[in-house]
C-alpha cells in the first residue's frame, strides 16, 4: 500500500529557550539519528500542542523559532532532517479526527500523562485529554518505523500502536493504511540543575548552551555546593559541579578533577568549587562555541529559517497528505 | 474583524435514504431558510461526524450522494444555498483542535446527547465524546449567525457559543475573532411512521418520497390501523393514516375526510382505511412528483451532482480559510 523505508520521527516541545538538561536529555539523541537514517529523519516542532498551555501569539511564534534555531545551531542538518512546524501540515488534525472516531474513551482515561497532569493540579481541559490522539496522528501521517522516546512517552507509543490497529480494522478490513511505529527507549542522563533537582525551566534552574563570558561564570557561580572553605578536601559525592563537568570531560579528565576534588590542589594551586566551576564555565563555552555562533548567524538573518522550516514542512506535508488520502478513501471519505 | 453578514448554518447527517419523517421534520424548514438568507445559507453533510458509527467506506460515499441528490431533488437551489461535503473543509478538524485546547473537559462531561448515547448502550467512544467540539468548529468556521436546530440539539449551540468564548478570551484579549452564533429554535411535527411512532430509519417504519406506484401503495398499505370492517364508522383519534394526511391537505380538505372516516362513505362510496391509504399514497406521489424525477435526474447525472458539491466546497472553504487564518494569528501559529 505504500513504500516503507526506515524512517524515525521526534517530537520537539517549543517551551522557550532549550538549556543543558534539553540538550543532554534529548537534542544530542535526536540529533545524532540524522547519521542512522539520513533523509527519513524528521522532527516537529509541537505548536499546535503548545495551544493547551501558552495562550500568547508573540510568546510561542517566538518560541518556534528558538527552538529551531537551536536545533539547527547544534548541527541539526538540514540535508539529512526534516525540521518543520507541526502546524504547518493541518493534515494531522484531520486524521486526529479519524482516530478519534475509532477509540474507546478507555485508552484515554488510562494515559499516565493525562492523569499526572491533573494530579499536578492542571485544569481538565479537552485538549490534555486528547493530547495522544493528535501524538497519535502526529505520528501515523509520517508513517515511520522506530520512534524514540523517553520512558514517560512510551504509553503514548503503545497507544498509537493501538489506534494504527483500530483505523485499520475498523476502516481496511485490517490491511495496513496506517503503519505501526516501533517505540525505542532513549536512555538519557539526567542532568542536574542548579540546585541539584533534574534541570527544568519549570524549577527555575537551568544553565543555557548559549550562555558566554561573564553571563555564563555567573550562571555557573550559582550552582549550589556545601560551604567547604578553600584549602580543604571537597566531596565529590553528590557534588552537582562535578556531575556536569562528567557529561563533558573523559573518564581520564574527570579522574584527574576528582583528585583535585580530594586534594584540594590542582596544578599546584588550592583547587575549591568557585575552580571547579570555572572548568565548568570552560568546558560549556568551548562545547558550544561553533553552536553559539550558527545561533546567533540564524537570529540574525531569519529569512534562512524561514526557508528551511519552510522547505521542511513542503516534504512532511507531501508524506502527510499522501497518508491521509489513503485514509479518506478508506473511510468513504473520497 | 471580519464582515459579518447575517448567515444561517444547517448540518445533514448523511444516513442512508431520506424518509417523509426526515423531509417534514427537517428538510422543508431547512430549504425554506435558502429565502430568508440567500446567498448566506449553508448547508453541510457530516461525513466526518458519520465516521463514528459508519466504518464502510462504500456505504458512507452513498449515503452522502443520497442525501445531497435529495436536498437538490426536494427544492435546494445552488444559486441561493451553498451545499457541501465537512470532509471538503478539512480546516474544521484544525479549529476542532484550537478550540479542544481552550474548552474544559467539564463542558463535554455534561453534554446530554453523550450521556444519551452512552446509556442508550453506545460504545464510550473518542469520537462521540468529542462531537460538540467538532460541531462547534463546523458552525463557527463559517461565522453564521443564526443556527436553526431542534430541542435535542439547543445545548450543542450553547457550547459553541461558550467554546467561540474561550477562544476569544483565551488567545484574542476577548476580540470576537470567532463570532458567537444564536440558536434558533425550529419546531417541528413529530411525523408518525408505519407502527404509529416516531418515523426513523431506526425503527423499520419509514416512508420514502421518492417511492411511487406499486411500491409506494405497498408501503403504504402497512400503516398500522384497528380492524374496523368496511362500511363501518372509522375512528379519526389516532389514526396514523390520518396522521399523516394532515402533512399533505389543507383543513378543509382534512374536514371532508374525517367526515368520511365518521360516515365511512366518499362521494355516496363505502369508505374504509385501504381508501385512505389510498389517498396517502396520491398524495404523496403528487406532492412529491418533481421532486421523483429531479432526483432520478441527479442519479443519471452524477456529474452534476459532483460539479454542485465542487462550487459548495469551493464557496465554504474560502470563509473557512479566513476564519483559520484569523484564528492562526491570534494564536501565535502565524
Amino acid at each position: 500500500m505504500y513504500a516503507t523505508p526506515d524512517r524515525t520521527l521526534s517530537g520537539i516541545q517549543p517551551t522557550g529557550t532549550p538549556h543543558l538538561g534539553n540538550y543532554f536529555g534529548a537534542i544530542e539523541q535526536h540529533i545524532a539519528l540524522q547519521d542512522q537514517y539520513p533523509g527519513e529523519c524528521f522532527y516537529f516542532i509541537a505548536d499546535y500542542h503548545a495551544l493547551t498551555t501558552v495562550h500568547d501569539g508573540d510568546t510561542l511564534r517566538a518560541n518556534v523559532r528558538e527552538v529551531a534555531r537551536t536545533y539547527l545551531a547544534l548541527g541539526l542538518d538540514p540535508q539529512r532532517a526534516t525540521l518543520f512546524r507541526q502546524s504547518d501540515v493541518p493534515e494531522v488534525t484531520e486524521l486526529t479526527w479519524f482516530l478519534a472516531s475509532v477509540t474507546g474513551m478507555g485508552l484515554l482515561e488510562r494515559a499516565h500523562a493525562y492523569k499526572d497532569k491533573i494530579a499536578r493540579g492542571m485544569k481538565p481541559n479537552v485538549g490534555l485529554f486528547l493530547y495522544p490522539v493528535l501524538m497519535a496522528a502526529d505520528i501515523l501521517a509520517y508513517r515511520p518505523s522506530l520512534v524514540p522516546v523517553g520512558k514517560d512517552q512510551m504509553q503514548h507509543v503503545e497507544m498509537t500502536q493501538d489506534m494504527a490497529t483500530y483505523f485499520n480494522q475498523a476502516f481496511a478490513g485490517g490491511e495496513p493504511v496506517l503503519r505501526r511505529p516501533e517505540g525505542q527507549l532513549s536512555s538519557t542522563p539526567v542532568v542536574p540543575g542548579l540546585d541539584g533537582q533534574k534541570m527544568s525551566k519549570s524549577y527555575g534552574n537551568t544553565i543555557s548552551m548559549f550562555d558566554s563570558g561573564k553571563a555564563l561564570r555567573k550562571r555557573v557561580g550559582k550552582i549550589v555546593t556545601d560551604s567547604t572553605p578553600l584549602g580543604e578536601p571537597l566531596k565529590t559525592e553528590g557534588c552537582h559541579v562535578l556531575g556536569l563537568l562528567g557529561l563533558f570531560k573523559t573518564n581520564a579528565e574527570l579522574d584527574e578533577i576528582k583528585t583535585n576534588y580530594r586534594t584540594a590542589t590542582r596544578n599546584g594551586q588550592p583547587f575549591g568549587y568557585g575552580h571547579a566551576k570555572q572548568l565548568l564555565a570552560e568546558a560549556i563555552e568551548t562545547r558550544f562555541d561553533a553552536a553559539r555562533q550558527r545561533h546567533a548567524h540564524f537570529t540574525a538573518h531569519p529569512d534562512e529559517l524561514d526557508a528551511i522550516l519552510a522547505r521542511g514542512a513542503e516534504r512532511a506535508r507531501g508524506l502527510a497528505r499522501q497518508t491521509l488520502q489513503d485514509c479518506k478513501k478508506a473511510c468513504g471519505l473520497r
